[in-house]
């Protein structure tokens, strides 16, 4: 049985139950046995990590940097092991997913918030040298995290977005591993751990719990000695969560499930139909259809491009290789979700029917309903069918679209295709600023399935499709902002300010506002 | 019976119930009646403001700043009228506290909220030029404002802080008044709607309902279409909301209790116990200690000093005229939360009478514990007592003190006292991170009570003070980022972009952060 890394030692889990993650290309079970704890578990890494609350008080943020990068390079000294153990629970593909795509983007998102913690340009100091009142976010206290399948490493518990995010702000960090990758997710807390003792951190840093049962997860959540949580998975256990949090007062951050709608306009349908369909297959497919931002309904109006269009992907859908799965949990509801979409009256254009049965598989499907369908029952018509599957919507008239548009639930995107000479220019401006309101990020022309770390990034947007729409989960700085607390100092004598509210700027790098506006300057 | 304001329309309310307020000073009625609304209304202004908001999109920053500041003037032409009407309402004094202090505040909170929503320096903009990505904050939709009844011009729900950051945020409002100042609250509504026609707002753009059911309050926060909710009030109802919205995945943004702990420490109240003492009695009795940043908690430690400071509030709490209250609500419950801490063991130092029997009041009330008593029901300890009274812990040692700190839930603010000459140094370090932890502003030397508006004010804090401790009610631009949503941009064509994140920069005051830099500057 495998151990769990708790107040700075790896031990036995307080378990009566135990899990194994299984091989998504051959069903078979792999070796590793994961414990369930108990909340006795939980119990131990809250008092850790509520210590290294304490501890992390007089560590700076450059030795919270050094802490991160540490950590990055120990990742790329074992990224051998994480990416053959994260290939055999994920079957995700080794040079092109893993070692040539998820790997770098996951050492780079560390070191991108090591440079945050570094320069303190995350914190937003703010101060009114009239008033004497001085603000800034700070660290929020210790954050729970359980990441999501389908990102065995950028996205991992202990690993991804919200872990570095969660680090950087000041803060400990208790993950709870994904039970379909705890192998690597165990890999990533020893890479962690090796790292956190070289660097002087406290013994509560990082911490790592494989599964609990969902009340104790509901209480963790909730507890007090909890300062955030970040959540990325399945709507149903999110909400479960969050309903524990929130009535605790607790912030809670989730993503959850999204179907990010494109639209093609006309003209565009008209010059470009083949370029979109295979755009649109490429980023559909990709991962199996397994990411967050996966294009999972596609509006369009209805002419002769349009079925030309359909035709293609219908085609390519068809041609294309069946991706294996993660898991039998997203095989099986991504057949009952198809099958809730198909008895609400969708018509299958390609797919919908069981791939090979040695490996976790649906054959790549296309469902199409007409606009008039889709108003009739919008919230059945949402249903996010997780996999590489997408449902197209044909309207007739840009009325239609607008309608539809108007029956969206909240999701993290909406992109828009329109032509490039100006001929649907009209129909954008009917539609845009809709549309916009239902998303948090809003694309033109391009695919939704690639989410860059960038500060101007905003991977979020209004409920469901995460808890909410001020947040981003990419992006750094902003993604840190999560996992902090506003705190001023109201006439707080200049020797006991943190350092970057005091009148030197802490250094060359920290941009503060000072009396309205951004400089680097010392305050004279 | 009186009219609400829906859509641009005074009318007569569907209700099937009325209220009056009354005049605190004599215990008598006022004559106007108010309607209860049924959910009729509420449907009714929901929709109107989804419509502002559509029509939001075409009104930029700059006339959302000239409604702003006509409605400020417009305030100012009708000063007499509000002034009189909520001196009956509440019993503040005309010069001092209402002519005199909130509403000079509430007209400059309004032209600062002007000045942010002209020159769009609330909003963030962060632009990546390498990946074409570019995001800022915008407006979330319709905000719903449930004002307190202690500020009936500064919180008032058509005139105060949350009110003046939703309109600034491009946001309409539905503001439900206090059911203690309807008067005062219709009167704003009446100068605001004017300035509103006069500057060409949506008819939907600012609203007015008296009240609602409980139900249908609750109903009104978790409405699709509602963008987010403000609520300053008690914490009872506050969390009925909290939890309507919460399950509807609606930010809300409340304002609860807060006791606002004072530590003074030991050579602090050898050396000024009489001036701490006066400028606590001050503190706390000031607006019949109606404050959200009232010091309700006083930790001290055992001492002659200490003993001399308790007699000299006492003296002073005894002579202090006895301030009117707000309502006979203010008045039983004040009444009713005294007789909980003396129930649980607390020490009438002074006062825990009735006074007059011809106004709302109750006399000037100091009680006191043990650190003992604190520690051993914490809870029951930092029951909120709601008007002019205040609870002393005297303490052994600083261990003791710590440990009291150790029980506090979140508050709104928190000072400590220490002497001049650095004799208190040792102690402070021993507690400020402990205290800082669990408030939104930390003070030095100084009562919480004054909030300024600054730009680097915080006040929030920690569940329960607030529902989350990243955001702050009071202070510009920062109170307005809890009425939007984070709008990414990633590769929408230039010319569809929002002038704010153009390369040109919109005006010359506009703040970006380009690339990581922040600049006035055009993008080349």
């Amino acid at each position: 049985m495998q151990q769990i890394l708790i107040a700075g030692q790896w031990r036995d889990a307080n378990s009566n139950k135990s899990f194994q993650a299984s091989n998504p290309a051959t069903r078979e079970p792999l070796a590793n046995e994961y414990p369930v704890s108990t909340w006795e578990d939980c119990d131990a890494a809250l008092t850790a990590a509520a210590e290294a609350t304490v501890g992390l008080r007089s560590i700076s943020g450059g030795q919270i940097a050094e802490f991160l990068e540490t950590y990055a390079t120990e990742i790329e000294n074992n990224a051998d092991a994480i990416v053959d153990m994260a290939h055999a629970e994920t079957a995700y593909p080794k040079p092109t997913r893993l070692a040539g795509g998820e790997l770098p983007r996951t050492t780079d998102q560390l070191r991108q918030a090591a440079n945050a913690a570094r320069t303190g340009n995350w914190s937003v100091p703010t101060i009114d040298t009239a008033a004497g009142i001085r603000s800034q976010y700070g660290a929020i206290g210790p954050v729970a995290v359980f990441g999501p399948n389908n990102f065995p490493l950028a996205f991992g518990s202990i690993s991804g977005g919200d872990f570095a995010s969660a680090i950087a702000a000041g803060n400990p960090v208790i993950a709870k591993a994904n039970s379909s990758h705890p192998g690597t997710t165990e890999l990533f807390a020893r890479c962690a751990h090796q790292a956190a003792q070289s660097t002087g951190m406290p013994a509560g840093m990082v911490q790592l719990i494989y599964r609990t049962s969902h009340p104790d997860g509901e209480r963790l959540v909730a507890d007090a000695r909890i300062g955030a949580t970040g959540y990325t998975g399945s709507r149903h256990a999110g909400l479960q969560l969050k309903a524990a949090a929130d009535a605790a007062g607790k912030p809670i951050y989730l993503e959850l499930s999204s179907v990010n709608p494109i639209v093609i306009l006309p003209q565009a349908m008209e010059q470009q139909h083949e370029e979109i369909a295979t755009e649109f297959t490429g980023s559909c497919l990709m991962g199996t259809g397994q990411f967050c931002t996966n294009p999972g309904l596609v509006v369009v109006l209805k002419s002769d491009a349009t079925n030309s269009f359909i035709a293609a992907v219908s085609e390519q859908f068809a041609a294309a290789p069946v991706g294996t799965l993660l898991s039998s949990g997203v095989e099986s509801s991504l057949e009952s979700n198809l099958e809730i979409l198909v008895d609400a009256g969708a018509e299958i254009v390609v797919g919908n029917t069981p791939a090979d049965s040695d490996r976790y598989c649906y054959a790549n499907t296309l469902l199409k309903v007409t606009a008039q369908q889709f108003i009739a029952d919008p919230e059945t018509m949402q249903t996010e069918a997780f996999g590489n599957s997408s449902l197209l919507v044909v309207t007739e008239s840009m009325d239609e679209v607008n309608a539809v548009i108007a029956c969206f639930e909240g999701n993290l995107t909406g992109c828009i295709y329109s032509a490039t000479d100006g001929s649907d220019d009209a129909a954008y401006d009917q539609i845009a600023a809709n549309l916009q309101s239902k998303v948090g990020r809003m694309l033109n022309d391009k695919m939704p399935t690639g989410v860059a770390v960038s500060a101007a990034m905003n991977h979020g947007g209004p409920f469901p499709a995460t808890g909410h729409p001020g947040f981003t989960a990419v992006g750094i700085p902003g993604s840190l902002l999560r996992f902090a607390m506003l705190q001023c100092y109201d006439n707080v004598r200049h020797d006991r300010l943190p350092a970057s509210l005091r009148d030197e700027n802490l250094n060359g790098e920290l941009w503060r506002c000072v009396d309205g506006n951004w400089t680097r300057e010392n305050i004279n």
